[in-house]
């Protein structure tokens, strides 16, 4: 008789972002008539950029003659994506990445969530709390994180690295060693971000340690100071402890399309094993590559008419992000994220826990956002409102809380 | 210090086909004057269809204006896809697969390396042999296998059931009793079907084991003989004990374009653990959806203009198997597959193994096939060639395998 891995079983309730789907679609079916403001899920608005459905179009055209068609998509990704990435992403800011180094996929989602295959199942893993659910679950599933503590909300085995007003949002080194350490900048959901000598002190302490650091820089595009890193590659010594994740769903509203990719540096090591291989192996083995047409849009991203759009795109969302922030700052809201993100992280006032605020905000501003406890216990008595939305909608959500 | 998921090390040499491609790029670097001809890796070659074309660019043009953007897609996939697949793939043959019993995902690879994900690892599986690599290697990677005898070429702790010229290509009822049963129809490698009665036996077994079987119908389009089910669900009790995969890449050349779905019926349970449901947690958790305009793609491909169009284009692979099949037999090769299948499966005259006939092939005529040693110990002996390939390079194959 077959048995189910058991591990499925401690995970506390569904993903966090199909939770709050099933809430909106009941609150939805209940009052049809309301008009409801989604600024929870992080999922874009706008259009793709001009440049893009150009290039999206000459690609399907291609699909269509036997001379042009493409068919399975080279292991890593086509050369001309990753050599795009390699020049736009890394080379531009000095990081020595090369083409080789960049494995293309689905998304980053994919990645963070497949990325722990590769290590021994009595690693353990490190993350901030709040955290973006992938990394916690993802290990949950595999059999890393030990029991779940109910009550806390937390997992026996894993080490939970607090982000909380009094720190403002970084993570502090552990007290104890942790083999992975998941860190994400600009922070999804605080919207925080850390210096690139502050990371530097993160990627010494890794390679002191021996520990992997699994950097999520899916919002990199929001970056607007200058000592805040884009990549984690620009710290000396990066490259022998640290994977990145890239995304493009939210620096070229990619969501809907899915893109993204994973860079790990040849030169990172177990031993004489090369981690770079074994994620190749995994590649050739489990996934197909992304599809011609969307690595193509992919490459539109990084030409000089792609770059400018994008550039336009984003300082929407963060003008939006800065809307939110303000006109909540106005109201009396204690408020964070914004500046390097497109993610405000607000304390609720009061005694509402995260989930009774959300509960709250839909019943009475229709309005939707992420409850903070979603991402971990130390995220209990905050909220996560994105710049995602329309312009229209984001200014009518500010309204809708003032009259709250 | 981090330590590596180390039944990673036990995998003997790389990806198939990624050896494959290996081998042949280095041929054609030394040959740069040789063309050579692929029939090896099983990918397509005819462009996408008029009807698929057509609803690209219309999906595209949605994802340029604000009003019809699509972000996030649902977690099981869109509606309008699920619908048409239930309706065209099952209800039409009078299978009772609902909407909600459908995940959409990019590839049937993906989905049947990862599904072994909600099984316990001491769960024991049974594979055809030979078999598509990817249900074996998921499971070294999970741990799963046992130990390698490299000699003999088979796992301590895997059930393999030789489908040889013997038993006409079609596995028995293993001694040892499995947990997990992979079984592909129409047969990746050797081209070989079963009937629906013969079908019916093993689901039946699996029934009174208590085992799931693991069904891949990637090449259900293919099937030309009344008796051969397109689906396991067209077996009395499947849905208590099978899931299936199902792959756009063969029925509609979308190799390159990425889309599949797997059906885990609502009754497939373990005590009171749904499989839907835990795969439903993965899909939210690891994954994000096939792009939107490649789920309308899909959809095309139900439409009575894009069944029309892609029966010729399926029609069009078989005549070049059948003539990959007349040709060979014509000199003198044993052969099989072919009929309800893309793959022909040849016994190699003499004493050659299957590697030896692979590089004899790629050196003396400029042919690419697979190895059948390649997947799995009663493959050797034998070669597979595709009918992927354009008629003229399919014809031209065949002309230079008579002059060797």
């Amino acid at each position: 008789m077959f048995k189910i891995n058991t591990n499925y079983q401690k995970l506390p309730g569904s993903y966090l972002f199909s939770t709050i789907g099933k809430k909106v679609r009941a609150y939805q079916a209940e009052h049809p008539e309301k008009k409801v403001i989604s600024l929870g899920i992080g999922d874009v608005t706008q259009p793709l950029a001009p440049a893009i459905i150009e290039e999206l179009h000459r690609a399907v055209d291609e699909m269509a003659a036997a001379e042009t068609f493409k068919g399975y998509a080279p292991d890593l990704g086509y050369e001309f994506l990753r050599t795009a990435v390699a020049q736009g992403d890394f080379a531009s800011r000095g990081c020595d990445i090369q083409p080789d180094e960049i494995f293309v996929s689905d998304g980053a989602k994919c990645d963070c969530g497949n990325i722990q295959e590769l290590f021994s199942l009595d690693n353990k893993i490190a993350v901030c709390d709040p955290v973006y659910p992938v990394y916690v679950d993802s290990n949950v599933m595999a059999g890393r994180t030990g029991v779940y503590d109910e009550k806390k909300g937390i997992w026996s085995d894993v080490i939970y690295m607090p982000c909380v007003a009094e720190n403002h949002f970084a993570p502090e080194l552990p007290k104890e060693t942790p083999d992975l350490i998941y860190l994400c900048f600009p922070n999804n959901p605080t919207g925080s971000v850390i210096t690139k000598s502050q990371l530097q002190e993160w990627v010494d302490y890794a390679n002191r340690v021996g520990a992997v650091i699994l950097y999520d820089a899916a919002y990199e595009a929001y970056i607007s100071e200058d000592d805040v890193p884009h990549s984690i590659y620009e710290c000396q010594g990066a490259q022998n402890c640290a994977i990145e994740f890239r995304s493009f769903s939210k620096n070229a509203g990619f969501t809907g399309v899915r893109l993204g990719y994973t860079v790990i540096p040849k030169a990172l090591k177990c031993g004489d094993v090369s981690l770079h291989d074994m994620w190749d192996r995994r590649h050739g083995t489990k996934y197909n590559g992304a599809p011609y047409m969307i690595q193509k849009a992919g490459a539109a991203v990084y030409t000089e008419k792609g770059k400018a759009q994008l550039k336009q795109q984003i300082a929407y969302y963060k003008e939006n992000a800065k809307i939110i922030y303000d006109g909540l700052k106005a109201l009396g809201y204690t408020v964070s994220g914004g500046v390097n993100s497109p993610y405000v992280w607000l304390k609720i006032p009061g005694t509402m826990t995260s989930w009774e605020f959300f509960d709250h905000l839909l019943q009475n501003a229709g309005v939707v956002g992420t409850p903070g406890s979603g991402f971990g216990p130390s995220g209990e008595g905050y909220f996560r409102l994105t710049g995602f939305g329309t312009r229209k909608n984001t200014e009518e959500a500010v309204e809708r809380i003032k009259k709250l």
